[in-house]
């Protein structure tokens, strides 16, 4: 495994219950035995935390492009000071969201070049590619109404925006498929869950 | 004149009297009943005096990549929020650091692919360059000398990289001879104010 430790990230489209089923399989990870870090791109580190803060509460409408410089920028110390030394010592980390939502996110839905955001992005992790990552997908609509909680300023933006994430994360997902697992996150949560553990148990052999 | 107006930037090392030299030149160009506006990159919205604490005073050492990427994130707002308006009334905009800077620090100075950051620099001023760059050219030792103020993170790092930045602004100078014009600012401050009114007396005319 990559750097002795295994990096396993959950993306996808709003209501699609990522951040849900990455505390679920850090739960289910932890009870077979395994040293887990459970983070969150962005938000784990001071600076993730700032740029967050700035990302979601910005008075102003911030372009797709500043908002991939400031995900991006945070990302940088998220690998450097969380990931990279987690997967050093070993430990499995789980990531809610990363690179490829901003390529989905900014690149396919904003429209910002997306070889430009791989080459920036991809940089700005050095080499850190996740080992697997669960795209948990979900047509927009239905992850819309799952929606209850207030809605930020992402969650605010048209349909059609996210359907565009949507379909960039597919597309993601049929040029990477052996690092890109699609799940289907329409069905009940305890349906995903055990599909992800499935998935897991086949790789973290 | 591009877009009504005329857009001048002021770029430098460390000392070279940049910002005071901005402030002077928005004066005379006042009374040569100029309409100006004075701005500071980072620094001039709310987006750009957020990351400019958090470039400035951040506890953990950034990256010269997030620090690159946040600069640029922030310059998007200050050209759609400052430049280009005032730009479109037909005003001079007087601009303390830009996009120059960037490439000189973090690109020649921290060793991030100037291509790069040419490509997401450019794209985030979206045909915004400056019509004039006056480079405020200073040895380092002589910049550093000048520098009586607290010294913040910027200006504690080595001076080996402050080298290779002054030598990345004069290669941006002599690959744009005609944007970039390099002024001699370790003579005495009323000289290098003289030389500028000079050079904008030719341009504006």
């Amino acid at each position: 495994m990559k750097q002795g430790g295994f990096f396993i990230t959950l993306e996808g489209p709003e209501g699609s219950g990522k951040s849900s089923q990455a505390r679920k399989l850090t739960s289910w990870l932890r009870t077979r035995k395994r040293s887990v870090v459970l983070v969150r791109d962005p938000g784990s580190t001071a600076l993730g935390r700032a740029l967050r803060q700035v990302l979601l509460h910005s008075s102003g409408q911030l372009s797709p492009l500043t908002e991939a410089l400031l995900f991006i920028g945070g990302r940088v110390a998220l690998v450097e000071e969380q990931i990279r030394p987690a997967l050093r010592r070993g430990r499995v980390v789980v990531c809610d969201r990363f690179h490829d939502s901003t390529v989905a996110y900014q690149g396919f839905g904003g429209r910002i070049p997306v070889d430009l955001l791989e080459r920036v992005g991809r940089r700005a992790i050095g080499g850190c590619m996740p080992n697997l990552t669960l795209l948990l997908d979900i047509p927009t609509a239905t992850g819309f109404a799952r929606l209850h909680r207030s809605r930020d300023r992402m969650e605010r933006k048209a349909r059609i925006f996210h359907r565009r994430v949507r379909a960039g994360f597919l597309r993601l997902a049929r040029r990477e498929p052996r690092r890109i697992v699609v799940v289907d996150a329409s069905r009940p949560t305890a349906h995903v869950q055990r599909k992800i553990e499935d998935i897991l148990k086949k790789r973290l052999k």
